[in-house]
This record gives C-alpha cells, sequence and structure tokens, in this order.
C-alpha cells in the first residue's frame, strides 16, 4: 500500500516523520547510534527482509540522516555512519527509550544510557533551554511563532542544514 | 501488507514504536496535544482516510493513550484525549518537532513551543535530570544497565504503568 506523504503538510513533526517515520527507519537509526555500520549486520541483528533494510538505508542517506562510505570494490559494499543531521536525532531516540522504559513491559529490561565518561547512569528530561525549568504539555504548548519570536538555534533555523 | 511486529524485540525503542510507530500514529498524538478531540475534527485536520482513522484511534486508546469518552449517544460519538500515559509522549512530539525544525525545509514556518503562562518562545534540549548538563550521543551512549544501577523514574520501570 501506497503511503500518504506527509511532505506538504506545514509541520515540522510531519516533515520529520516525511524521513524517520517509515517503519524500521528509527531502529535503523538506533543501530547506527550503536555503532553497527554494516548491511549484514544491520540485517542480522533487526531480522528485516533484505529489500526493506535496502529501501531504509535508501532514504536515510538520501536525506543526509546516513553517510554511505564504501569499504569494499568487488562486489562494492557500504558502511553507513550517522552524519551531523543524523546525530541530531539523538533525542528523539532517547525520548523515545524514556517513554519505553516508563510505559512498556520491556521497560523492565533495564535498557538506559550511561555517560561514556563516567559510566554512570543518565536520565534524560528535556527542558527549556533558556531557563533550565524542565518541560511538559502543562507548562508549554504548541504554537506558531510570530517572526520575531523565532530563536534560531545552530546558526538558524530558516535554512536547511545539511550533514558534513 | 502485514508488517512485522517489534513488540517481541527486547527494546524499549522498540516496544514504542509498537506502540505509536504506525503511519499516523504521531500526528494523531500531536492533534491531541493541540486539543483537537473529535473523529470529524481529526479527520479534517489530517486529511487521513476515515477507516486509518478510526484503526489508529482504536489501536492508541487500547494502548491507553488516548481515553475514549462518549459525547452523544444517538448515533454514538467518542471524543478522544491523552491520558498520563499519552501525555508523557510530549519530549517525544517535542524532538520531533525541534528536529524538523533544524532541518527539514518546514523549519521556516515558525511552529515552535511557547510557555503557556508568559508566552515566550520554550527552546527544548535534553538534560541529565541528575546534573543538568545537555546529552547528546558524544556524551552518553546506549547501555544494558546493571539491576542495581538502574534508577526507577517516577514510581519505577520495573511495573508497566497506566494512565489515570
Amino acid at each position: 500500500m501506497k503511503r500518504t506523504s506527509f511532505v506538504r503538510m506545514t509541520c515540522p513533526i510531519a516533515a520529520t516523520l516525511e524521513v524517520v517515520g517509515e517503519w524500521w527507519s528509527l531502529l535503523v537509526v538506533r543501530e547506527a547510534f550503536l555503532g553497527r555500520s554494516r548491511f549484514e549486520e544491520l540485517q542480522a541483528r533487526l531480522g528485516i527482509a533484505r529489500n526493506i533494510l535496502a529501501a531504509r538505508l535508501r532514504t536515510l542517506t538520501e536525506h543526509g540522516v546516513l553517510d554511505a562510505r564504501p569499504y569494499q570494490d568487488h562486489p562494492p559494499r557500504f558502511e553507513y555512519s550517522l552524519t551531523e543531521k543524523g546525530r541530531a536525532l539523538f533525542p528523539v531516540i532517547a525520548s523515545l527509550m524514556a517513554w519505553g522504559n516508563d510505559w512498556t513491559p520491556q521497560g523492565t529490561l533495564g535498557v538506559g544510557l550511561v555517560d561514556r565518561e563516567t559510566g554512570r547512569t543518565v536520565q534524560p528530561v528535556l527542558v527549556d533551554r533558556g531557563t533550565g525549568a524542565p518541560i511538559d504539555s502543562g507548562t508549554v504548548r504548541m504554537a506558531r511563532l510570530e517572526r520575531t519570536e523565532s530563536v534560531p538555534k545552530k546558526g538558524g533555523s530558516s535554512t536547511r542544514r545539511r550533514g558534513p
């Protein structure tokens, strides 16, 4: 079944789902965060059909979320790694993990985040960059911002940025 | 096409996608955060086929993300609202929005978050609850935690919680 595209919706959430909302895409991104880079490895880990995995890798590469680098010429084989644009998905993955830990049976499995240096458990929480105050749907709401209200992040939200 | 279920994967991210990863589900959740509650309203806003919307509402209600409340008897009609479990998806929605603002053409549209009291623009950033330090894939990694390392959140991640 061909899915309706979200691309014409005037919403950054819909636009994001257009890139990473396909079934399997975010699990491919999860594997990339875990450092798994090769087709065979991803296929074995995810138990996904090869044609579906190939399609997801192609979409994610075309959108600049993954970078494909050849590591073998005969036959041609590629390694996939996250670009800056892909690494920027970390809060999405971490938020999905946190919700799963709180609200699904898989929350008992003890999968979480640890500090790379100290090895200590890290609990992700969303805060306002300006005040440091935790935010949730009780304290903030989605809105169309006035142009002067919009604070560009990391060099401006008004231009489409690409990975390195 | 019947999709492979992620439900047997031992990962809280996969478990979350099993609940909210279906095409359209997160946009239905977005509409719920915007206070849109009735079938006709959701259908008109999303431009989604009625049978698909009905299926997504059923799945989200069965999983306790949405609560269905009758508001009319003849014919029976329901209003859908987020449960506590559903409102807990706010960081997922906010992270998807932030990424879309930074990395897609829809980032020019000026959709964002504002403080409900002051109306000021809020920029979501993910930090460690313990230290307040921003976290990304450079500073933290996903890991299987030792049992003693696992810090239960909001009353324990080891039991499946339900909305009120």
